[in-house]
């Protein structure tokens, strides 16, 4: 396929570089009045219109005029709970009505009610209910996604929901990476120490499927302690991505990157200690302001973490309980108008970062002749400042997976 | 035309009553497995499938086939300034890069540049800008709406933009209101007080063409003696809708209460003075949480207003500066999510409460025989806690307008 009588938004990806740090993720390349070729879904060459192979063998079929939309790489969403069974819209309005954390779990509410309700629920049913939501988040420009476990919290159903997730994968166009969130929270009828124990002992098996594995290192979740134990039993099996920091400052991202995690993930509460800890380091701090937004929690400090010269990227949290939403044009407004970052470090954020944190910036990420082309195509007049200004506008005319 | 099959989110409106307050607001009227008839856009008649006239004399183009979504009266907007020229999104990124008020106005941002550039609009092109935004709104669900003058801010750019408001009412299916906001901020080469004499003799032409009369009233910008003078000029001519309580606790809402305000808006910073000069009033408050949102202010406290047995609307503020987006689905989210109304109760307040902030609770806000049918079908599936909830994903099949 050929795309022509496009504006190119490439991203930039230094030669060798997998991610954008510092003052680069203010930084994009801008191809104006350009094509694009697309051969078996990868990049295979763009230009200025001056050197376009328009006229050359292309059936009408294959030659798309785009008619001065811009071409972008589609969003990299390295952080969701997608896969769950039934919704907690309840739980929603128990909320409103100021119901407590409690109240709300005995009215059927909560991390643990959702895993006895995946527990009652086939494979077949939770792949069923959980495509749906894949694929809305497919038709709004997301290429390429991370989906973590945590819904089973006990053996059978953590791997149940694994093989969900692997089988989304097989099903869906777009990249699926899988991780173990065996430890999300301490699955009923264990004592704390019992559960983490089973966590560790799941890995082998846990490690057939998914790329990589996650603990709830907060506080009232597991410990720094813990987090050592399980990563320690995840070693050479699953390379770490933490939650970390959204309830407390809790060491999460410490632990995070003594075990080389890929990625330390929510930092709604962090200081001096964790940008240090950071600094350096392989692992991309991940936001999740659609979570903040959700709860009401406090934005996590990007402009802090790029003035110190880190990377981030940010990423929906699509999950039930704080962020009934995989929209990552949302995501990357939330960026701008609550965190105050640019639209072009909102953009890398959502894709070069994000394909970062899932190991993936090497297939997605850019327009780079090679890569996947995993792309958004947008109506005319469209560019990244409009896109998080209008944020509630429609502005894709078509996905490319 | 019979639509069946359907569950019907009528909303409630007492015997003789135009708005709904207190306790109120929170409740609706739900009719499951219904059937509905519009002719020459009217609701005609509903009631259970039971009674259904669905075998009589329609043809088949004439019978709708809801598949069990649910119809819903389509959202009232009361509060916008949609009609404007170019747009603000450079400036958009200029407060992202913290420049203050006065850089950005030098930049070419503000009130005072939207009313240069809109000086520079011919009324055809000041038009053609603003059509699309409308219907996008339209598309959204949107079926009655206020627009407001103000970027003119000089007797001829005013009466060119109410010239505009009123060609677009003429052009779309959807009920429009006009409001004459001249006194949005002091036009260029005025002094205050000569611009707030020449506002006063602009009024018995501004009544030609518009339905209200809005002052900006809040510090920084006109006094409440100034809008005790404009009000006095208005009177016998234009009914108030009063901007208030925005950036300061300003006394605009009891001025507006005085000169019998058909709704005062905003309300970001009241107190329990605001409350009382509301109570046993016909002036419904109205707030915006878009432009909280979009500008980090704190949302008005609904909650309070509510419990004191007022009723409140909620309205899109839809402009260029603080709040770009029309989207009145997203407004009542954030009623749910970030002023903790119930879903029901925001639910009324973009309809019924939103329709009596325009003078249009006779012909719109809910479902009931004798009404236009101003509606939105939704998807199967779809209540409203839902729509508050998954926030983002679309939920529309069809508005009727």
């Amino acid at each position: 396929m050929l795309i022509h009588n496009i504006g190119i938004l490439a991203g930039i990806q230094p030669e060798g570089q997998l991610r954008l740090e510092g003052t680069e993720q203010g930084c994009t390349g801008i191809l104006e009045n350009a094509w694009l070729s697309i051969t078996d879904g990868r990049i295979t060459g763009f230009g200025p219109m001056a050197t376009c192979p328009c006229h050359s063998d292309h059936s009408e079929e294959s030659l798309l005029d785009a008619r001065g939309g811009m071409l972008m790489p589609g969003f990299c969403d390295s952080h969701t709970h997608v896969v769950y069974a039934g919704s907690r819209d309840g739980e929603f309005l128990d909320k409103i009505n100021g119901l407590s954390y409690e109240e709300i779990a005995a009215r059927g509410g909560g991390i643990l009610n959702s895993s006895d309700l995946l527990h009652r629920t086939s494979e077949e049913e939770l792949y069923r209910e959980s495509m749906p939501r894949v694929e809305e988040m497919l038709g709004k420009g997301t290429v390429a996604l991370e989906i973590k476990s945590g819904y089973g919290l006990n053996p059978e159903d953590e791997l149940k929901m694994l093989r969900v997730i692997r089988r989304i994968g097989q099903s869906v166009p777009a990249a699926v990476k899988s991780t173990f969130l065996g430890a999300h929270a301490v699955g009923r009828g264990y004592t704390h120490e019992d559960y983490v124990r089973a966590v560790m002992e799941m890995m082998p098996e846990a490690a057939q499927l998914a790329d990589f594995v996650d603990v709830f290192c907060d506080e009232g979740f597991f410990t720094v302690e813990d987090t050592a134990h399980i990563l320690e039993a995840a070693r050479g099996l699953l390379r770490p991505k933490i939650h970390a920091n959204e309830l407390a400052v809790s060491g999460g991202v410490q632990v995070g990157v003594q075990y080389g995690a890929l990625s330390v993930d929510h930092l709604e509460r962090t200081g001096e200690a964790e940008i240090q800890a950071l600094q350096g380091s392989a692992t991309m701090p991940t936001m999740l302001p659609g979570s903040s937004f959700f709860l009401g929690l406090p934005y996590g400090k990007a402009r802090e973490f790029l003035d110190a010269g880190l990377g981030i990227a940010l990423a929906s949290d699509y999950n039930p309980g704080s962020s009934p939403s995989g929209d990552m044009r949302f995501v990357m407004a939330l960026g701008c108008i609550r965190m105050r970052l640019t639209p072009v470090e909102a953009f890398n954020a959502v894709t070069l970062n994000g394909a970062y944190a899932m190991g993936l910036s090497r297939e997605y990420g850019s327009i780079t002749v090679g890569k996947r082309a995993g792309l958004i195509l947008t109506d005319p007049g469209w560019d990244l400042t409009k896109i998080a200004y209008q944020y509630q506008t429609p502005f894709i005319r078509r996905v490319f997976l």
